[in-house]
């Protein structure tokens, strides 16, 4: 019997995975500097741009890539909460528990910040959102949101590890309640509460 | 009398603004691409790795950065919604209107996406909590996120201009409430509805 299961992608230490936690440094380490550094911006915007030239000079057809992205395990490979290939994404990473609950920890930098020295209400919100759907996934009755609810209970520190968790709550025909929280040091700073819907939008083939 | 006012900072063409706008080009050309292309990801990740190493070895002290991006006009450069200095922000600006109204608009690409070709719910979360924020700033009474509740009405589509709007609607001592939506070609998407608390937390000094 397996008592954890990841429920997102473990991301490579090579690949495009390497190339997107770079990224994902590049990101934070722009805000840690800001405009007063001794940093030759233009240079640096000049690397960066060639970077992307280069990408996108080898990117395969959008409709070719619409469907890889949307293929097998390709699904948590791109989001912006879990996704290893997405530098937007921290990434957090869920594992289902026997419970039925998912969980995940992560330390969230400058790039998700909202109030001074804490984390973006709406980054919560989106962290949550997401956790709440894959903890659908996991109970095995999944769909879209319909209605998501954030409590904010005390602000949310970044720099420090914060447990992800969610549970779905019930399932009454199509629609699907689940809830979650973002807890630090134990103590509850943000729950969320949603309602789904038992409907998908068709993957791209 | 002036109609209309930018309540974001408008992002330079040069220095870090320049460069984060490049990470952005960046972050969505790694999506664009993934694992499949033809690209030597190594060495992307390599180069990258150097922008982001010269970039800390050139950071201010840590106290000093946090008491620049919280002085003046830093304070709407580093957001993750409309900061010209964070690459995770698409940026969204925005626009505050005489009727007391605040509104934008902003394409989003792969980088937010959640459903195929869709705007992650929990994205269109944080832009919501965001505008409902500033439109509080706008009308003269804010404060910070205490619950906050989305209505998910149609899916949001990406690579669509998307028009974001928030409203403060009413303030009864510290509490106020506050509305937005994110329309796209005239349909309301989203909609949300936020209580504020009227507090802040200190700046760094």
């Amino acid at each position: 019997m397996t008592a954890a299961q990841e429920l997102t992608a473990v991301p490579d230490q090579s690949g495009v995975d390497a190339a997107v936690a770079a990224a994902r440094r590049v990101v934070a380490s722009l805000l840690r500097a800001g405009g007063g550094s001794a940093v030759e911006m233009a240079q640096v915007a000049a690397q960066l741009n060639a970077v992307a030239d280069h990408l996108d000079e080898h990117a395969p057809a959008m409709d070719q890539r619409m469907v890889d992205m949307w293929a097998g395990e390709g699904v948590t490979r791109h989001d912006p909460v879990t996704g290893p290939e997405n530098a937007i994404a921290p990434p957090l990473n869920l594992t289902g528990v026997d419970d039925g609950t998912v969980e995940g920890e992560v330390v969230l930098g400058l790039p998700y910040q909202g109030p001074p020295g804490h984390v973006h209400g709406g980054i919560s919100a989106l962290i949550l959102d997401h956790t709440l759907g894959v903890a659908n996934h996991w109970a095995g009755a999944s769909g879209m949101t319909a209605e998501l609810t954030l409590r904010y209970r005390r602000p949310t520190p970044l720099f420090e590890p914060l447990t992800i968790t969610g549970e779905q709550v019930e399932v009454d025909g199509r629609k699907i309640r689940t809830r979650g929280a973002i807890t630090a040091a134990g103590e509850a700073c943000v729950s969320a509460e949603g309602l789904f819907i038992a409907k998908h939008l068709p993957r791209p083939r």
